[in-house]
């Protein structure tokens, strides 16, 4: 083989290619956030220890929103910071005229952090003639200009399939677990409300070193009445519910409805990164018998939510944030993030 | 030149092909709504004599909206009726989350009548660094799948040309027009509340023989405060002001401010396609002296605002969607609707 | 309201628009396959009624593919048969060369009927830097231009949110079930092999009348170590494992292993929509107990697989895809062949 | 197998199914032109027997083309008339803005026909920093909305594979043969005047039952110095050059100095299917001994060329076209017009 | 809230991750320019202080056009330099072909400076079946692969919205505005000569001092004659009559003939950023009384224009274009060009 | 004209812009390989001084594939080498898997160096209703994010207008010329064994200062069948049959049949940039007489093949791919390797 002249070529130029392994320096970047979650930004500035800059989101009389930035970002990556948590039309909409804004003044690439992903439990249409609004979303967003996507705890892991673009789907389940830890009692059992949440159920018992019990749904034959049955040993056991998100509240007081019913002991502790908490949510969380609420400022309390019972711990996810955002930015990996 | 073959060979064909300017046959043709506007769906369903189909657009309690058809849209033309009016997010979301549905279901074509198009004042940037919003809404739905999109007196007529798919403008005016009439006097005089709106004055003016007058923003040279002034002959006599749409009334109280300095009788007509009129409006209109209110019922009017003054009367643009939307399938001209 | 108008206008065309209903006009279609499963093809022939048109799919000698029609598909509906099956890429390509030419050839609408769809499994990267091959296959197809794609209990659900366009996906649950009826004792379960396969054991359980056990994965605290454990009473019961696919027959044999040790009964049978059967399957599957298979047609049976044990019931989705591709043509719903 | 039920199935629906074979119905088609070729067009509209609708291609003073449709094309196929010849950038421009008219008036397919498509020849870079505007403006084309092009002998084969949508490619070889045929001596022989015409020469000499020649550029070893020798027996025999398009003249008249140089007869005929012609050219022609031309009428000749020696024959590709379109809308096939 | 642990890890990056607002680092650039305006091409030259590259941008006799790279691009921003003046569609078509050659030697980024844009005049249909050519011409450009579009006194603002990648319109307002200060008398009149100039005479109004007048076409009622009225007061008063560019002159000859008829003073100062000048223009003004034209460079002027009268006073936007270059490679702010 | 200004605001700033000229810095880079060819891979290794990660190429038992990273590509231009050689599909998904995978992991640019290009050969349809797969392979490799493509002496030149990014093709010719220098007689001419070889034959000739024969296929007048005749005197001489590639050996061996009957010398060299040889190639060359095969490693040897005869010497194509790798890398020209 003809390969004798290579080495020599090669020598002489080993020196600069060699180096290309060290990190791509960091590319100068820009902070800015919607107006979703204004004590997550500033706790994220504060992790970050980088000013965000300021942006305009009006919100007109009329409910349009309009995005406008108070810098240039000519030249600039752009980290736009905004969970599309209800009212979610208006954040998504700020979301993606902010992107707009930043596409057109000549930003060079836009990351969307968005803690909290509205619309990704519709990811399937299951033979009925339906949207699958986590696809369409993510073409919205795809579409207005964003290039990568940063989310914690998404509720379906096909949404990274649903977008082009690189997406990093972080998660706050070891932040939760070092909330839980002085919480519960050594004979706990870690109980994932529907099949669906088997495997978070897996990560938390893992870091706790807890059994894990499964509230399944299964229908009656022949019939189309369904019940609850809980799969896993949990008689005279303190149970920790546990979800991605909670919206209404529903699931959990149906689980807890089962593992009454399978002996366990009287009240729970639940556990979701996600506390959409609609209203009404507290009141029947309250009167199912949840002692304690365990979430993340992914989305921010209401005041009446925060003085309600269940008594909420929020675990903020602002280092997260800041953690996955320099290493994004200095090219560190995200793995021990996921 | 060697043509003497070709009208031979064109005359054994000339039937079939000859008969080509036939208009094409209709397309079968389903037609939805959202929920934006029931009264409005109803009354285009008696106008055009065509069932709509049931789409259920739920809104979950945590305010995520979703589409479901009740009947198999495969093959057909789906004309989908939803006017982005407040609250403009939520209802664009639907109107996106129906055509992703249908989309998905094999719909053939899917047309989008949008009697009010919310976001199509945001058109520029003016050298400001914010979104076009007119645009990125046009590139949503594009992306959904709308393949035609038909407004009504839509505020930009650069719309268009933001879409790459066709987009037909109708207009209301004549309908207006003949609402006005016979409550106008003959020295009345139109009025274009500023100079964006003298376009549509004058073509109030042409169908109702009188003149036009235009109240026109100036700056006072050196300082950045402007004045309105009138131009045109007003003093003495009775103003209909005329506009596209009212939103807070704060255009058509300036404007009345305007005229009353420059002499005109006291009250006012006020008539506009889209009657948007945020909470407030109705009272600061009354309070300028609006005596009546001529709006189309493009926008539902909430029941304060039908109880309040001015006294609004509401022409129907049902008939205007259903000859628009019977030309479409029948491959009529729409060019007298425009 | 002025409406009054609108139904004079409405009656005079109620019969021409009101006619929209009625369902579209069968497009004329020519039907296609590519060369991975010629008896499918046949078998669809013949429950269709209606002669594929040949194409040649040539494979040169260096591997490389291409697609030739020996008809005029202009202006027709095109339908494509095509599993792929192993060897997965080169049906794969040649799947979308034949869309390639039909494109070329100017076919109004190209749909692929794609029994068994290949690389349905990659549908996450769960943290790790890999591609998302679901994607990428569903990109591939829509770039080389198919418009509808129809597959049989396809792995992900997620798939259809991978494509834009529409996906249907059929079921041969029903036909297997019926082919199981006979077979299976009144005291028999169903065996769904991991977590993923419980919904598609609920649907044969509610069609048989039968109890679902399912084989769960757990990881053992604190190691890296996971035990396959059944939840569910199977003691002394015949079982019937069900899965969507038997590719190396590895999961079905760890799933008897847990079977036995929860004191099932020796034998078990084993159905399945999409037998991939890999060399070295069956008899892996033998050695392991398994007295029968129940798999469909939608992958070819080698000759080998054929006559060795267990033995292997083939039941065929020949009516299923002309159902369905009859129903697309002509309007019908799919919903029930769901 | 279980196929037993397919044939039942099948027979009741074979009737109406099995006609799919039948031709595609006609669309209704609506014919415009651009300015380009307004004596092709009325050829055209006379060997098809149907009126081209009007349509206003303005050129403003300063250069700037618009174009406007006379009649509604909703729901209409259209087929657009408009070789892309000199003034190419203008020509190129109007039939792109006729395209944009005819998309935004909702046109259901545009169907181009460039009898002769400029910039074919630009279809590499060749190691060159160039454009290659052959596949330029196929993107240009789709971009503006065309669905798919019928040309006449393009210069190069690639310009299929530089569109995505579907592209025929004609031929008036036959024509030109045809007019050739009482013209040629029978020791004539066929000269391609560069190998890259030797293809086409092939298909002159098998219609004409006739030799080939080929004129080849040979560079002289070791100097950029190139001489064009003739292959092929050539002395004494009278010549007939053709090839697709006669620019400049410069490759035929270094054609015919080689065809000396061999010995050939001293006058010659020139064939070509597209007349580009440019100023100069046809004296050129004349000067070098070119007894007569014959082309076609895919570009207009000017009135100097025709009244200038050579003589010029002018075979029309009329008849070629509408054959084309007619098959094309009744789904006849083309390949016998390639 | 558990944030705590916050501040401290932000600490120990704030170093490198705060100095992020410093601007980005100018990118690599390489300027070229076609042929459109080889003097502004030379000025921008010297007043950037960088040299531009030699491309070759060949007019074959046939009139199509290439362009070849002298020197590699890979790995540059590249801004391309061409207004499309008349011969707007080979300037369009150079202009192109220059993008194209870029991105296929790998250019990262290409900026296109379009001082004079031709066709922004076309932004709508207004009812009529017509190509919106602002919106073609903007999909052209970015489908030949320009990245980011810069104008000067763009006709319509809507052309941003025209494109999905950034526009930047600069304004030659202040430079004419200079030029015009030592020409005009203190009681001059700022003439705006139709309505949509409005906006630009208020400009210039504010830079001089000036009031405003206003050319206004009225329609009178019933008939389709349209006069043309000034509003504002002009009488005894000399006239600037402004306007972003001057093509063959007739909106200025009407507007001047209304200025005479309102009592305005008899000779007129125009100002123009545009030249277009079409053949013929200059003697119009000229008869019609124009004294001084005063314009930009952003169209070369024929030698024959500039011999004529009115004479014609050219100011250069090159520094205008070297600063916005500059800050556009620096990063600093292009707002106070606007 | 006012240009005065601009010197001077040049001047300032002429320092830091004027070094624009400066090639852009090398990029960080990651270099990756595909399965297809590991000696190519570690030989470029070794040329290029630089080390390729570890990228996991699975194939599952079923054939799909799979590609995992083992290292963070984020920030990186990455460089995947992967020829498509048999089994091509598979070699094709591989890739399009690894940049698949690249993408989702946020590489910043994918440079893909493709040796030899399966599926070049498919250019044009030829008037036959077929795929043109080259054209689809390149849309499907952009689609997946390929940004620039590399070959060497690739079939067709119209690959690049298939691909709308960069593609630049290598040439082998001179490695090839150095190993066949030695081995020729200085009477020895060039063969090209088709009319589409002979440009690439005159550039062997000219590096070896040799003559050229053309092998051309002949139609028989009036029949289908087609005879191979020499053109050029090849009597009594050694030659050198040089081709791109060679696949079945069937070319070559019509070429020396139809060279022994022009009387060339009995033996020839064949040479060819990629070494296809399907199973039993080797046999026919050796059958016919070919004495030696010069060919390069952009496809490896199977060592069937290599213990064969004719004798296959290999020259290595590592060094032509190190050095267009780092020139690509440091913005130097590639000019000289095509």
């Amino acid at each position: 083989m003809a390969t004798a002249t290579a080495p020599a070529q090669a020598g002489q130029s080993s020196v600069e290619i060699g180096a290309a392994r060290t990190p791509p320096p960091p590319m100068p970047t820009i902070f800015l956030s919607g107006s979703a979650n204004p004590n997550l930004r500033d706790a994220v500035e504060l992790a970050l220890g980088s000013r965000f800059i300021a942006s305009t989101c009006e919100m007109f009389p009329d409910g349009e929103v309009l995005a406008r930035l108070d810098e240039s970002v000519r030249g600039f990556e752009v980290v736009v910071l905004q969970p599309t948590s209800p009212p979610v039309n208006d954040h998504l909409m700020e979301l993606l005229a902010i992107v707009d804004a930043c596409r057109r003044a000549a930003a060079t690439r836009i990351v969307a952090v968005v803690p909290y992903f509205g619309y990704a439990r519709s990811d399937r249409r299951d033979g009925r003639r339906t949207a699958i609004m986590g696809r369409l979303v993510a073409d919205l967003m795809e579409r207005a200009g964003i290039d990568h996507v940063i989310t914690i705890d998404v509720h379906t892991p096909a949404l990274e399939g649903f977008f082009r673009v690189p997406m990093d789907n972080l998660t706050a389940v070891p932040l939760l677990a070092d909330a839980l830890r002085p919480r519960v009692l050594p004979n706990a059992v870690i109980v994932a409300p529907d099949v669906g949440a088997t495997r978070l159920a897996n990560r938390y018992a893992m870091l706790l070193g807890l059994p894990v019990a499964v509230c399944q749904k299964q229908r009656v034959s022949g019939t189309e009445v369904s019940v609850k049955r809980i799969i896993g040993d949990v008689s005279g056991r303190p149970c920790v519910i546990i979800d991605d998100m909670i919206s209404t509240g529903g699931t959990v007081v149906e689980c807890l409805r089962a593992l009454r019913e399978a002996g366990a002991s009287a009240n729970a502790i639940v556990t979701a990164t996600h506390a959409v908490l609609v209203p009404g949510a507290m009141g029947k969380l309250s009167a199912a018998g949840v002692e304690e609420l365990i979430v993340t400022d992914s989305i921010p309390l209401t005041p009446e939510t925060e003085s309600s019972t269940p008594r909420a711990t929020v675990v903020s996810v602002a280092p997260l944030i800041a953690t996955a955002i320099r290493r994004l930015l200095s090219g560190g990996s995200l793995r021990e993030l996921y």
